[in-house]
């Protein structure tokens, strides 16, 4: 860590400065400027507050050089860490792993019957939403514990793994019984008390970016958990807010290689909410997989038009069999199968 | 709700979505264009979603004219609702209120002694963070439970009503127990969850601004407070997030006249969190003042290179004390009191 | 276009609108409504502006359900325009095009080597900065029009065509006389003026996206292009800019099958830009192509450490070879060639 | 500057590095750290680009710890600039300057009858578009020079000094003959030709911010300006573009204070764009004038509804004097006169 001092700093500002960051086992070393002068951290950092230190109205500025996250940090875990959710291997160079399935449970005969077809097209697991963040209080706000269950039967009846939201800690035990991968969503994606609470769980985690988040905030979530316990996290990038208006949000492919660079954890990518509309769900989910995702979460529902929620962002089965067949090539061209 | 149909729909489908609103009990007009129709929905839209209407293909487009919201709307509520915190009221002609205090509670003695130090320099509340949303999980995370208590400590010494903000359900008990006024903090602004909860408490709630909510969803998120039941609500703009780097965030005042014509709940700014800046904090809070603001919320710390978080946008008390002289006046130069 | 008229509106009020928009050949519709009387106007409604009419008190709000855009809109140029660039197709099934060079000219030795090395990987183009948009006026500013006369002999050396950027309207004929692809750049895509100028020139135009447009604003950009009377423009997205530190731009490849599905021009994709990081120019060059791109135009340089502008963003020629090959198997799997 | 490199770096790239800061006259302190070695460069780094060292693969990263602009920085020049508008003063203590007018000039009648209303009303200056930036290239795009000479008229009748928007550098001398205050437009913020332009004439320049700069970008286009001779600048906020859609961009009052610290060049504020609501402007303005403005630009138009661009925006005059009014009070709230 850099931190550049005013060069008018009193000297025992500057000494109990460098007392304060050596009593936390900090190595300071000290260069001089001509209108600043600089100290050198060397150490483990992640402990210090960047705005902290700044508060010292003697410190200009500060810099941080090494990334404040560990457990994430490839740095110090080379090997690409494989998410195992329900039997599935998710990351590395393991297969890419299609997810598909309705934006809410509506009732347990759509969710079977749509896990069904999911599971033809060649999907890997099942996505449903029992809990639901709506913006609206007055909007469908899901099945709540009942949907989960209506879950849990598409899963007896595919045998494919099972994903879905958790919004609240207070709900956590319906969701280790139940689901093989607890999605927290984009709104939760800074609910530290949640990320602590799955932390403490044995189920693997899939951590939705937020709406405004940078790649570091998100990668700071994903730490959260990994330091309350849970190694296995996954990354899902479902586009960020911006000024654009032809799309629901904009999704940022680039976090694929810069995930995959800083961190050791798999990335997937949500073409659904990232563009709100279905007819870019192929485009944008073929380039996903040109820049190496790991997986795709894609929502399918037979009948859009009819669904309780999302249903403009929803593909209809034929389309998400037909998606599929040309990841496949495309993943081939990158060296990947799907 | 105006929603434009494409000119080439098939009649059953045009039929189908027809039924589908008087069913809802809305009158539905239509008018034929050239190369569109249009269905204009006469009634309570409320509990429509627009991207659910979106997800008919052979809808172009949906365009609310009613607002989204209710219980929150200036519409079918002209008076201003005047909050009560611990006696003090907030909101309409009433004086505007001054909040300080520290970000974090550090210890009984500080809290105590710097809640004395803001009632001398004219504040009418004391703020004060136990439970503390860190972006990162090695930084200190606040005292929890006992820095409630602290706080409970610091109302005692000096009779001011106290803030603090809530980050999980489970621990709300705690906060109506003791606490006079609710925080809910930027990052959880759609934590459903915790607004459904603080909206069955008897506690009034500050919603802060999320940092890249747009105005819309922040009432959106106050309208779930209150149609869980709590009709207290305060506003409370923080700054949103853009590219700005001189500032820590952006301090949009045009929220205040714009929330008091859609709404009829109070307006309070943070200039601390807006700007991040204890140099910015005096004309940012005399211009809060000047745009119609019912009241300020501002970080104080008697010794800010030493807090424990957020020391770079803390006043210290003298100035503190200054910028309330000042703000006496522009407030009288708008017509208000401090 | 919908328009939204207050209930209280005076008849007088609603009279005069009504023949002013009948005056501009419209045929106007009427709803009634509880709240709301909607106009809907049947007809060209490029030439009326949304905020016009909105400045008057009584219209509660204006919805486009059309484009305001017509020469580039597909709906009434429903075949693909291909481009030709010196001989080079673009556009429609054509070959994807390689664009490759450095970011600035340096010298003529410099950027007929590089030329030279860019054809030998299978470029199809040489891009390269005579004249250079610098943030600040102390940084280097391109050599100018001997830096266009170095890129005509790069041409002459290469037989490839030649790209450069245009930043004011009184050097057009220069590039008009010596350059194959007149660029506009993104801090001058509402720079209507150059617009305008290069819409009344025989050259094809890149029009790059500005850094914050949407991309009905880009459209519209290169209407301005297409009403003065060149219908050849090219667009080339460049990334905008959004929070993220770890990028310099947010690359928005959603732009691919929008511009596609609302206009009938070529689109190219600008990975050093857009990214700032040679190491992920291949990871986006791939989804750029897997999501149907019509180019790329990338940044090499063989030093890139002693490149005088943009090093950081630019690859080696061997990268970039190896790029282009990867390039081909990606395009066979989305059934183009590079 | 202080430039952070990789551990591994190879000595002669070092050593490189070293004699070429070396040879710009540089100061090169060297600190060793565990795992990274820090350059910090001593003297005048403004000629130096950060992302231009970024392209040494065995650079990390660049902080840069002082201004990157000379001329405009406060630094050097600690007094406060006050630019001469046709005999009035602008900035420093500096009574307060109100300009006034239409967004367009319509025609001659036009411009001099709301002229005489705004000089009535208590303005200091008239504003007028004659060329007009628009989206569309169907939309009405300015009477041209002929709007000039209007102007010219206008002031003739009120015997205040005019402002206009210069599009393009061909334009120029019309604007050095005809015009007091030459205004660049937020599309052309970063349109570096165009500042070089203005830079060479010899009256003052009206610096919008651009869409989605920076307040560091903001000042470096300054920085052009001065650089190529003309010292007087003001720079004028008009609101940033933000995810907010209740308001047509976000205005962002904290500039004030900044620019006032970083810069000794006068600031003012345009409510009018920077809200794009009429009943937005009277609470922005008075906030701005609390934060320290050294003026006001506002849209007036005695028939919005007719107004040929922008009305919307626009204040009838009764509502413009009844705000200077009020203006005056706020001002003189914070020592200030309007």
């Amino acid at each position: 860590m850099i931190i550049t001092l005013k060069k008018n700093a009193p000297q025992e500002e500057v000494d109990h400065l460098y007392d304060e960051f050596e009593a936390k086992g900090l190595q300071v070393n000290i260069i001089q400027g001509e209108r600043f002068n600089v100290f050198g951290l060397v150490g483990d950092t992640s402990t210090l507050s960047d705005r902290d230190i700044l508060a010292n109205e003697w410190v200009e500025n500060v810099q941080r050089v090494s990334a404040p996250y560990k457990l994430a940090n490839r740095m110090f875990h080379p090997e690409d860490t494989i998410v195992d959710v329900g039997g599935i291997k998710v990351g590395g160079k393991e297969k890419i792993v299609i997810i598909g399935g309705p934006c809410s449970v509506e009732n347990r005969e759509q969710i079977c019957r749509i896990g069904k077809e999911v599971k033809e097209c060649g999907a890997d697991m099942i996505r449903g939403g029992a809990y639901k963040p709506r913006t609206s209080p007055y909007a469908f706000q899901g099945l709540g514990y009942q949907g989960l269950l209506d879950m849990v039967e598409a899963r007896s009846e595919t045998g494919l793994p099972i994903v879905s939201e958790v919004m609240s800690a207070d709900k956590i035990d319906e969701f280790v019984e139940n689901v093989d991968l607890v999605q927290i969503g984009a709104r939760n994606m800074q609910n530290f008390d949640l990320l602590k609470a799955v932390g403490h769980i044995n189920k693997p985690v899939l951590l939705k970016r937020g709406m405004s988040a940078t790649i570091e905030d998100w990668i700071m979530s994903a730490e959260y958990i990994m330091a309350a316990g849970n190694p296995n996290v996954i990354f899902c990038e479902r586009g960020i807010r911006t000024f654009e208006k032809y799309t629901r949000n904009t999704m940022d492919l680039a976090v694929i290689p810069i995930l995959k660079e800083k961190t050791h954890l798999p990335v997937i990518i949500d073409p659904s909410h990232a563009t709100g509309d279905w007819k870019l769900i192929e485009p944008m989910s073929l380039a996903a997989i040109a820049a190496g995702a790991d997986g795709l979460i894609i929502e399918v529902h037979d009948q859009p038009e009819r669904a309780w929620s999302d249903g403009a962002q929803s593909l209809k089965p034929e389309k998400f069999a037909e998606l599929i067949k040309k990841a496949r090539v495309v993943a081939k061209a990158v060296g990947r199968d799907v």
